[in-house]
């Protein structure tokens, strides 16, 4: 880790950060000059004022994004404000590019006013086809993207729907080798911000707005889906719960089971770490059901480290890192979420896509193995794999 | 124009529009993934974090800006709103990385109130070295950049202090060509909008704050220059100005001539037109001093033709155009000026600065001639030339 973030400050130092912009073709005549500029550039100015749809034909809006963060939750550093978040999301939008063909921009924010959030993003939104949102921290996260939602902008707030995304996907391919039914597993999960709320919902198939959730039909789902925070279990009695907390706590832990993670954790099929660094210890491991399945996804120190899971009994193993196998990490969903976005002009990305998106990431991977669960980032596959699902499930 | 018209709407939508988004380096293994994302980008977030302007160093903030329209303002099309401006926002920012070397961003917003707007910058400053403020109508521009300065975000609206800056360098050129002295130059501008006022400013050597002007010490300075509306001459006693025009109605029309164009541009060795097409006549130009110099900057039609003005006695004429010599546009400056932003890390860019990038400019051209009083926009000493004066100027 020392050797990797000396080189990563050389890196960016060098560079001065990563991120660079330029011209789909060169400029090196008047005549250039006109086209791109005045006078040829008012013929199209006066098309779009016309028809404003045009706008995503003739600018660069029909393929950019931007990469939206107040730099209150940056990985596992905190509420480290938006110079500090800035390194985080240039390289995201460098991801965007790599994998998705999506051209983006980092923009992170001097506010943590969830209302000056949602009044930033609508302000900028003509000026892009899609808002990925980034390390928000919990519960505004939730109220940013909800309200952001229900003005029509299509917006995916990763921390949640990129982990929910593919923690499924890695799930789904756990299960196939471990040789348990997917629908089955007693799920434990760690922590009760925006990774943890995001990927109960999604395992148990739910779409919910603000205090409300309801079963999505026809989907593949998790019965048995326990979230634990500080607290303990999340149960609807719970007087210490957020509304997004309580709507979960209303459709989850489906035999009320209270106490903390030692106690919950007995007998589970499955325990999903997105909490912090060491908070799992062997002995919860070892009271896991046989062939038990673990996720440790705090970055960069994770829940438990895998060695220590493997000795304690676990079947298998993933984490955040990229130098242990099975690294879970968003960098497989949001490529293609908004490679989508620019194909279908999308203007909501709902529920039905995100289940689709785990699909066909899990797909991916023909043949699971207790290190092989989910697809390797490079897989060429896998934005157009994403993408392709999603529009499908428009 | 039809058919430049034709080529820009066959090239922006084969390219869907024009900027692009890349990386420095190619990432293509999983170790180049660990420097530009995690687990490397922790690093360079923590030092950020206890150094916040070590992001200039280590982020592309250090080099890169926004553009940003409301779309009020656009070109000579008027409000077409935040889709329609956006080529042309777009074609700013190939400018300034093609000619500044500065990567750039548009942002076009779906608002049009200077509350939103000066809120909307101060926010997203984390992410840029400056902001290019493009196309927003008068009077609101001026509330809005001062209000920037004021918190102390290097901001420049280019319809102001760019059209400045470029007017003063062609004047000076063309002082020389016709024999005048520049100090002594009688100077009519048709039109007290952003591009007016500013220019009123910049010749009379003035920094101004909403309703107060004073003389920069130690500039050249043209004495005499009429601002001209469409209520006719600016004057202090008229009770129909905005702040900004009664600023410099208090320091301008030093004879304190009233009347319309007709009659304040009778015995003037300069008029400059930054209002509409076709509003100064030949008889006009007949009625100005002796080799009458002319800048006729409404695009695409000009005030008055070319040749028009030619036949009718004008010595020199200049306009926005490319398809005419002594093209005055602002290319010529705001590539240099955000090449000295970012080079300088200005917090703001000073009247002195902007006195020093009109010199820069103008002084490129080393033997003016009737048609050649500003250098050509792809002379590739410009940037250059113009950001080392102004960061002399610092």
């Amino acid at each position: 880790m020392k050797d990797i973030g000396k080189k990563a400050l050389d890196f960016h130092k060098k560079h001065q950060g990563k991120l660079v912009t330029g011209s789909v073709t060169s400029i090196n005549t008047r005549d250039d000059l006109s086209l791109v500029y005045t006078p040829g550039v008012a013929t199209v100015s006066s098309a779009i004022a016309s028809k404003p749809m045009l706008s995503y034909d003739y600018t660069w809006r029909g393929r950019a994004v931007a990469v939206v963060s107040d730099g209150s939750a940056v990985l596992g550093l905190g509420n480290i404000g938006p110079v500090a978040a800035l390194p985080v999301m240039e390289g995201k939008a460098l991801l965007l590019k790599q994998f998705g063909g999506v051209d983006a921009v980092p923009l992170v924010l001097d506010t943590q006013e969830p209302s000056d959030i949602i009044r930033f993003v609508t302000h900028v939104a003509p000026s892009f086809a899609g808002i990925l949102l980034e390390d928000i921290s919990a519960p505004r996260c939730f109220q940013i993207e909800e309200a952001l939602q229900q003005i029509g902008i299509p917006v995916f707030h990763d921390d949640q729907h990129g982990t929910a995304i593919v923690v499924g996907a890695a799930l789904r391919n756990a299960a196939k080798v471990v040789g348990k039914r997917y629908e089955e597993l007693r799920v434990v999960i760690v922590g009760a911000g925006a990774a943890g709320l995001a990927t109960a919902k999604m395992l148990l198939g739910l779409t919910c707005e603000s205090d409300t959730c309801d079963v999505l039909p026809g989907s593949r789902r998790v019965h048995d889906v326990i979230v634990v925070d500080k607290n303990g279990a999340l149960l609807p009695g719970r007087n210490d719960q957020n509304i997004y907390k309580q709507a979960v706590a209303s459709v989850s832990n489906r035999d009320r089971k209270h106490g903390d993670l030692t106690t919950v954790i007995r007998g589970a099929d499955v325990v999903i770490g997105v909490s912090g660094p060491q908070t799992i210890f062997p002995e919860m491991i070892s009271a896991m059901a046989p062939k038990s399945i673990v996720f440790a996804m705090a970055n960069p120190i994770p829940e438990i480290m895998p060695d220590i899971a493997l000795r304690a009994g676990a079947a298998i193993v993933a984490t955040g890192r990229s130098d242990f196998s099975n690294q879970i990490n968003n960098v497989l969903a949001f490529p293609g979420v908004f490679r989508a976005v620019i194909r279908g002009r999308l203007t909501a990305i709902t529920p039905q896509m995100k289940l689709a998106a785990t699909d066909a990431i899990a797909d991916l991977v023909k043949k699971p193995t207790p290190h092989f669960i989910v697809p390797d980032p490079f897989d060429p596959r896998l934005a157009r794999s994403v993408a392709n699902a999603m529009l499908r499930a428009k």
